[in-house]
């Protein structure tokens, strides 16, 4: 079985990812980053996510994004709830975290590396998301080339590195009745930005908001339960 | 005077850099890592030229690379001594740390980002270099589109960010030369893979071997003093 590292933070998106490259049959290795979010209740659901799916192995690696800030995510800065649709796509919101999936596959290309695994897999998704600019097709595009360049595996030429983004061109619909099919119980995921001290969803954050809608059109109950 | 994120390991290479940057007139935030470096007495250099070269901000972030490991420089594998520049050029040395340039870019991005920075330096060198992958001028290039797309300023098309590389195509003579006409007192950092206890080079590493080389060929007396 080939190896693929996959970056998993717990939430519907990435977990759903994982299922697929399970489904795929690769020898999963699921990557996780303790990196001072504030809803940091995502990791126990990452780690309830790559038990349930089997992965080889799970790490959990800390880096203090925090100490660069400038984050809803990371700092003391009121998450925005109740927007629209419309109102998420205008702009990019205060829970965009500078450059943090360029550091998320720069770390998994690093364990891909040392596993010699030719696959990555990351659950961005450029349809029903936040605007985030490091969620876009020509971001992974770019990543990809990038790390031929920057690898060992790149330079003798044995391996060529894949970036996968299963979920990009999905809906959240899509992802939803992708993560049954795929054998993902969405009870354990956690998608809220800020969640109550018992770790519910708050209901009304992006996050929350896309969910709700994703399991709405995809006429899904979700397993999960809001505080409102 | 615009700002610039600066990384800075306390080597000869990359402090000269710094100091290139200063002269062309950025006020310089250095970025250094504590990655489970064996020769983490390098980070008492960085400390020692940051301050001397008078940056706005000298950030040291911890990241645990020994959590991949995979490197003379992170495992407890012996550092290769005495080779010739031919065994050197000839394939990737043990002392290769897996994606380390792509992560110490990946966190001066995200540092840039937030100080509204256009620029960011790195002392890599394509001539007199170890034979790393992504020490290349095409690795370079590569990091410098993705970063374009994968941040704020890339998508909002306020800015477009640079990745300068001034010492690329430089001899280890041209940068000693470089060193000493942009004010760096190459006495203050350290370039040993493999120091002694009271942190003085071993003089046989690939690292004190192409700076012994450097000074040579410029002329110069190297104010550090060697194990042997």
């Amino acid at each position: 079985m080939p190896r693929a590292v996959c970056l998993l933070s717990g939430g519907l998106d990435s977990s759903t990812c994982l299922a697929l490259a399970r489904r795929q049959g690769y020898q999963c290795y699921a990557l996780s980053f303790d990196y001072g979010q504030r809803h940091r209740v995502e990791l126990e659901a990452a780690r309830r996510v790559a038990a349930a799916l089997g992965v080889a192995e799970h790490r959990i690696v800390r880096i203090d994004l925090r100490a660069f800030g400038h984050s809803a995510l990371t700092d003391d800065w009121a998450v925005p709830k109740g927007r629209s649709a419309a109102e998420m796509g205008r702009e990019i919101p205060i829970t965009y975290v500078p450059a943090r999936n360029t550091i998320f596959l720069a770390f998994a290309l690093a364990w891909a590396e040392v596993l010699e695994a030719a696959d990555i897999f990351i659950g961005v998704n450029a349809l029903d998301y936040s605007g985030y600019p490091d969620c876009r097709p020509a971001f992974i595009e770019a990543f990809e080339k990038m790390a031929n360049l920057a690898t060992k595996a790149g330079v003798e030429g044995r391996t060529r590195l894949r970036i996968h983004a299963p979920l990009l061109e999905l809906t959240k619909a899509d992802i939803v009745r992708t993560a049954l099919d795929a054998g993902l119980d969405p009870g354990l995921t956690h998608s809220c930005y800020d969640p109550a001290e018992d770790g519910r969803p708050c209901g009304a954050c992006d996050s929350c908001l896309l969910r709700a809608k994703g399991f709405a059109e995809a006429d899904v109950a979700d397993p999960l339960r809001t505080v409102r």
